[in-house]
């Protein structure tokens, strides 16, 4: 049997706070070139651009239609009239495409270091679909880490993955060390292979008001080229819940394809360090800085010259309207500036 | 006898690069708010404005005509065509006076806290100009510097002061230890008194080739109501030459008047920390600046917002062009950056 090609759904949607001052309300971590020339949105769409794939089809925000367009302008995208989590959003796209596309759903904000080792885990996650399954991808844990929900597998399917046969809330560190140490247990990253007909149906037997909302707004929406812009007044009806809520952990016939492809979701400054190049100081830099006598550090700017002199273990963060400093493996910390400007009379032009 | 109002001739020609990136080739120290809300030349021309004074003469650089008209529009200004040290600068402030008016000779850029001492001293030192003498001001150590050069004094003079019995270059610090230890010793802050007659006598006696130029200049130059711009062809054979190599270490009946005033010539950023008020945490803080958990720092902006998490002991001065970074104690290193943006294709544009 032919596989149809894989329709690569990425999810732009997201905004986050955590690589503050870089990553701003109007631009969020996507749309930031962290670790290379070009945006984390571009090195998505590149990694997916195989002849397994069919062209990429965007879900953001309709705040975020202008810089879609700067930098993917010939994508098909949808645009959602507000953030009403991740199970609407797909619920677009699904309704976007033939009830037996299969789809490739992902953020557009991660790293994966080992495109080999994706891609087989695409393979096996396309086998799956074209049988009936929600396919989750199950990323290798590194480490007894805090911040990411967790799957636990059950039985094997053959040899492309396992039944899943429990997903985890984000545990705490003695929990996740007793993950890592049981084995069998993965991360949740968020990507997801399933054809459109299958998604739609397990949502509509799991969260019907989801699928109508979706349904109206898409049905009543307007198309302007590339660019659905489905129809707000009925968008806004949806529930804003995740997938993993609304369908993964509901539904039948859930598998995961455990998966070592060197990921990372670049959830701190600290993480894209680690990510980095360095160099013999261990100081990874980026832009107008100059390092004297400078150990282990992460410099970067996009904005003023930064003069650093005899430092070592730190963040350093500057764009044209603000700068951040912090010890390194601390950057987690940079939530405590945000608050402090969220509070601040006109801090918010900051974030 | 009634002594003359005694005119302070405030030299504003120096600049450097020991508190860059905030001091600017083209904004010198002289001509930023280092310690409170006006610059320090505004500071010094306010302390010189009692009744014992007369209106005061500005000696500065052609290149300083515009911020020296923003900040003293109204007060005499005489325009160096080039720097040529202090020697021939001073010997155009004095042509401009009457021979037996007393000048008050400092720099712009200097702290005195303890203004009522200066004021004590500043009277003893007009009693001995009145008698003829060069009068230098002795500052009462307060460390082993190295990086002033020294005043042994000699015989008292009354209660006035004493005869200088030699001037010494800056010395090392073991040298400048001893200093400490014999007494006797006082810092040259390079604050002088003495008559406009008396000094351009005593420049004749022993460096005649910087009056003669320096009265060429003048004589030849054009007056644009109150600023004098002294002739440059003239000038320029003026030797750049300071007036204690040309003058106080040559002459006869040169006094030095000690003085303990809360003095400094804001040296380092590191200088500049201990004199600045400070919160619980031991951090001065100056511009937009969030400090969260952060300890013996001095920051300060006057470009983008510094958001400083978790940090101690940092000097962080950011400009719109230029964040420094360095540990505090280490502010000297300062002219590290400055040597490697010299040598740097476009570093200079940042200095």
């Amino acid at each position: 049997m032919t596989t149809p090609p894989i329709t690569p759904v990425i999810l732009t949607g997201g905004s986050g706070t955590r690589l503050w001052p870089l990553s701003r309300a109007a631009r969020a971590k996507q749309f930031l070139p962290l670790t290379g020339d070009t945006t984390m949105l571009e090195r998505t769409i590149d990694r997916v651009s195989g002849d397994r794939f069919g062209p990429p089809l965007l879900v953001g925000g309709a705040a975020q239609a202008e810089i879609l367009q700067s930098l993917a302008g010939e994508a098909e995208t949808i645009l959602e009239p507000e953030a009403r989590n991740t199970a609407p959003a797909i619920a677009l796209a699904a309704l976007a495409l033939p009830p037996e596309t299969p789809m490739l759903v992902m953020p557009s904000d991660q790293v994966i270091a080992d495109v080999a080792a994706f891609e087989t885990a695409v393979g096996k996650a396309a086998a799956l679909a074209a049988n009936g399954w929600l396919v989750t991808f199950g990323i290798a844990p590194t480490g007894p880490e805090t911040g990411y929900g967790y799957i636990r597998q059950g039985e094997a399917l053959g040899d492309t993955g396992f039944r899943v046969e429990r997903f985890v809330e984000k545990p705490d560190r003695e929990t996740a060390q007793g993950f890592l140490d049981a084995g069998g247990y993965h991360w949740n990253g968020g990507i997801f292979l399933f054809t459109a007909g299958r998604y739609l149906d397990a949502l509509g037997n799991h969260a019907p008001t989801i699928l109508a909302a979706a349904r109206g707004a898409f049905d009543a929406g307007r198309r302007d080229g590339a660019v659905h812009r489905p129809d707000a007044a009925g968008f806004a009806e949806a529930p804003a819940i995740s997938i993993d809520y609304a369908v993964m952990e509901k539904a039948e016939k859930v598998a995961v394809v455990p998966v070592a492809m060197g990921w990372s979701d670049i959830g701190s400054w600290d993480a894209l360090h680690e990510l980095m190049g360095k160099d013999a100081a261990g100081n990874a830099l980026r832009g107008d800085v100059l390092a004297i006598d400078t150990a282990n550090c992460l410099i970067r700017s996009e904005g003023p010259m930064v003069a650093a002199i005899g430092v070592e273990d730190l963040i350093v963060v500057a764009t044209d309207d603000a700068v951040l400093i912090l010890p390194r493996g601390e950057s987690q910390r940079v939530k405590e500036a945000v608050e402090a400007l969220k509070a601040s009379e006109d801090g918010g032009k900051r974030l």
